[in-house]
């Protein structure tokens, strides 16, 4: 699939897991944009996830990536410790960066891009902390503003993975998953965190020799908050998020299976779509693309006009049983050999 | 927001609620296709959409736009006794078609569809019936198919709006709303409907002066099953869309503010999704879509250099409180005026 | 145990599943009755019941027990087609009945107590239609009476059974099992059912041989209303039954896990309880009940006073953490034999 | 309503809103038991409560009162400080003690009880920790012991009230509240605590004046557990008590709106009844119940013979349309005056 001349050009700095996920979404699904050059320190790695898009460059050093003129802003999915790099040169090309989590593994080295970016006087870049554009928290973000449930007093956190990759460490526990509800805390109450402490129970016989999970961490904040976060990455039984806002005078909670459930005033629950468009709105979005790509491909898939035709048939057998009363049988005609058997 | 020469061309033929929300769905979320004519015989109303797309042509006529050079393919979201002329219009110029529900409002025409389409020996029509594309549904489709449930008997469908449109009809609850539940009884059991009963209760005192709301009606199907279906166009609480496959050995149900929820063996309840690409896989995507999105527009948003440094330092002490327990406190720099206050 | 002379006493007709389940409720549970006599066409399944209970007599004739001074009160549990000369019986006695549906299996026989009760000039009969007395229905009865929601409209019931006993035809799933979707519809509405209509799919093949399982029934009421009921006696993974009522302007449902949830003005849920009374209400009395139970056996079971101990230990542990600080160690003293180890 | 000769006869000790309700519970709801003493040291409130039982004695000397032969066993839910004195009496005079918590206020006193029963050499005291009898907590007490989830390493509760009472302090929701969770950390865990920690956000604006109203409370165990409680005494929206076990290949929670979830291996979800027995057996309780009382009272209420005649009527009519096909209608009798209109 090709793209227009007005398209985002962007170079995906690290193509594993996450980079390579990156490169499938901006081709498949992401409007507007187009994958024009990979960089990896493993160049075969690289030209696999290359060949499949056409006009797209191999690199191996991100800095000549971003030289080329086909590429207008870069993804950066490497490794930590090479991220430092990877954004000082996107500065110098002033390019603008969606940059996974962690921004640098080590506070000095966050602080050393920070200043970079305030000296260029602008901003540059995104970090990845995608769980703002989960449609879950973003509902939680929504609640508390209005200002119904008062103040938020606390704020309980359940993050679990079925298992941890080889090699996790017990600081990873926090530095790696527990992060993401430190950028969780601080988005959905506007607080700083003031101060850390970390209970540990006994490991699960699950966990890996000598790594402390699960653990459990508890924040407090410069607005009098307290945030807890149970963070078990070897629970066996799923990938699992949940956050739980305990404001003034209700509580809101995401992640148990529901969409955002509500406690305040005597009551649980949740809300209701008021419109087919809000209801449906990602079926008509996956409807409409899985037409355009069929139709791209020279194919017609989908619901087709034998489908229309015998829901017309029912209809009208329907409208009859409504206006004279009893069962009304079904006629159809023939089923053509076009629409299969 | 321009395009490749190689994108979709798409003439949209109809501009009322249906038709500009695909137009403004293939402009800003459909990757692979643009919208290069909007066709209505309100003129007026097809210029003030066309207005905001480059290059987009307006016509009255369905066949005008068929015969430019810049359309490859067409979406019918017309009123329903004009989408048989504009289906007959597509065929002649040999183009694929989405055609929003219903395909023609009456048997006769839709089976004159069909032969046409049969003339041309391959198909060119996909139906609107989006709801095989909405996750819930999909997971529905997915499970009765593993035999685990055995033969599905009934299918239980609960269907309400919130309130008719003006000029709403009794029939019209059998023609526009109850012909999704016709599709997901065909789609989803596989079966033809054979017979059909329409129950009536007294109208709710909301329901508009002589139209029969709710309704309750009753499908018998070539495969034995007996599906039921609440329509409730003035419930007057909310959109909802509910369904109940209840086969020899369990049910599965969507709808009901969890997703997939069995009961089979003793035991009911869902599945634990179990990676975070999965669980986080719409997060990710409007990520990204946001980021392009802004980039395109030469701003930066979303999460700052300055919340991953933040993050990087919560981290830090994190790690301590860990390995040398206690409370440990956070100290940040101070932040920079370019992140705000 | 034995009881108080004012308590009831209770003759017990009948001592299947149901009888003795009775008998085992009045004797442990019930407060202000006893068993005095039990009988059977079965005199030796009667004895095996008698003999757990002081002083209490054992008859093959229903009419033998009533005519006993120790006998204040009847409940009939006997098979459907005895019942009649049971409550003739009680009649002729005066006596008080509780009898478990049906009243009689046929129309004609019911008529016929009921004209002698109407003769008597007083009421002696309830009925065993237990539904009335569950907290979920109680709950869902209290609902629509308070207007909030409208008039009803439409009764969805599902009613389930893991399996079938031996024997078990067609008509017995109506007689039987729908029965009580009857008097629930009667009772909730408080309308009289005017018409019924079954639908039967294609037959579970888990159901024995030429029965019609499951079956999806529905009725008209004088009110207006219609409802619909799937029975299915041989759905192999629980006992389950479940209601919703959909009046004008929300629906109420109970039965699918929770507690009542109502659907209105674009929410769904529950309530919460408002004190720990409501909430507790049970254990309490499962405690009280438990010590009375106990103490009369000369026991001592349930928490310590080692127990009380060790929470008033923790207590001051925890108050002195509040008041000063960080982590405070529970010292405890060491625990007596007497509470074991 | 008067008692056998064998009925337990019960002092109760306290007659405050928890004492009173105890002797309602005793007189109403348990079987094998009656009041026949209640002290107070506000001898017009102990009368009160008397005065609506046969035979009950007032005192306002607890020794006084198990002086009595009527009193063969004591319920103490006098305040705490009151309790050392009460029990210490009951040893003296060999009378099995049910007593509220706390067993005494402070960790001393509470010790001197233990020692006292220690002498005598048998257990006299059940202390009132009654969440060990609520039917959720009992299942979730039954579900880790049997293995499948493996061991348990962390224990998430919440407990919420709706506001406090007057003179409520920062301690006593430590001493009063969190108590609960004390016991039910060492009954469900089987662990005791070593260490405890208390985090307090700034206080809830509705808590009164100088109260740290939520804590957050965090208990380490002996069997390498870690445990937090929410306590929350103003949360404004109810009575609220959660709690979910954290074990090591899932984790099992109760208080939700749900009975028991479970969350296991990719799933989560609940048990389905099996029996009508066990899914009314309440119901059945409550319906025997209320026959017995309205008997007693010479009343006959619940469903009657009419309600049986009408459903043996419309089970008619339903077995007809499911053999013969098609709507059936039902024909009533004419209803007696008897039985209301």
């Amino acid at each position: 699939m090709t793209h227009g001349p007005d398209d985002l050009g962007v170079a995906v700095i690290g193509t594993g897991k996450m980079g390579a996920d990156h490169v499938r979404r901006i081709e498949e699904t992401v409007s507007g944009a187009r994958v024009t050059a990979v960089v990896d320190v493993d160049r075969g790695r690289a030209e696999a996830v290359a060949s499949r898009i056409d006009g797209c460059a191999v690199h191996t050093d991100p800095a000549a990536a971003m030289a080329s003129p086909d590429v207008d802003a870069v993804i950066v999915a490497s490794p930590g410790p090479a991220h430092e790099g990877a954004l000082m040169a996107a500065f110098a090309h002033d390019l603008p960066v969606l940059c996974e989590k962690p921004l640098t593994p080590d506070p000095a080295a966050a602080l050393r891009v920070v200043e970079a970016e305030c000296s260029l006087g602008r901003r540059r870049i995104q970090v990845g902390f995608m769980r703002r554009y989960d449609a879950e928290y973003a509902r939680l973000k929504a609640l508390p503003d209005t200002g119904r449930l008062g103040r938020p007093l606390l704020l309980h956190n359940r993050h679990r993975n079925v298992a941890s990759p080889p090699g996790w460490t017990s600081a990873m526990l926090i530095e790696d998953s527990v992060s993401h509800e430190m950028d969780v805390t601080r988005w959905l109450l506007g607080h700083e965190i003031t101060a850390v402490t970390v209970h540990t129970p006994t490991p699960s016989g699950d966990a890996p020799d000598g790594v402390r999970d699960p653990q459990f961490v508890v924040f407090e904040t410069d607005g009098g908050a307290v945030v807890d976060v149970e963070i078990f990455v070897n629970c066996g039984f799923g990938y699992q998020v949940q956050a739980e806002v305990v404001c003034e005078r209700g509580t809101a909670r995401v992640g148990d299976g529901h969409a955002l459930v509500t406690q305040t005033a005597g009551h649980w629950g949740g809300t209701i779509a008021q419109d087919y468009l809000e209801r449906f709105a990602d079926a008509y979005d996956r409807e409409v693309q899985a037409w355009v790509d069929a139709t791209r491909r020279g194919e017609v898939t989908g619901p087709s006009a034998w489908d229309g035709y015998a829901v017309a048939a029912v209809s009208a057998a329907g409208v009859r049983a409504l206006t004279e009363g009893g069962r009304v049988p079904v006629e159809l005609a023939e089923r053509p050999a076009l629409y299969g058997t």
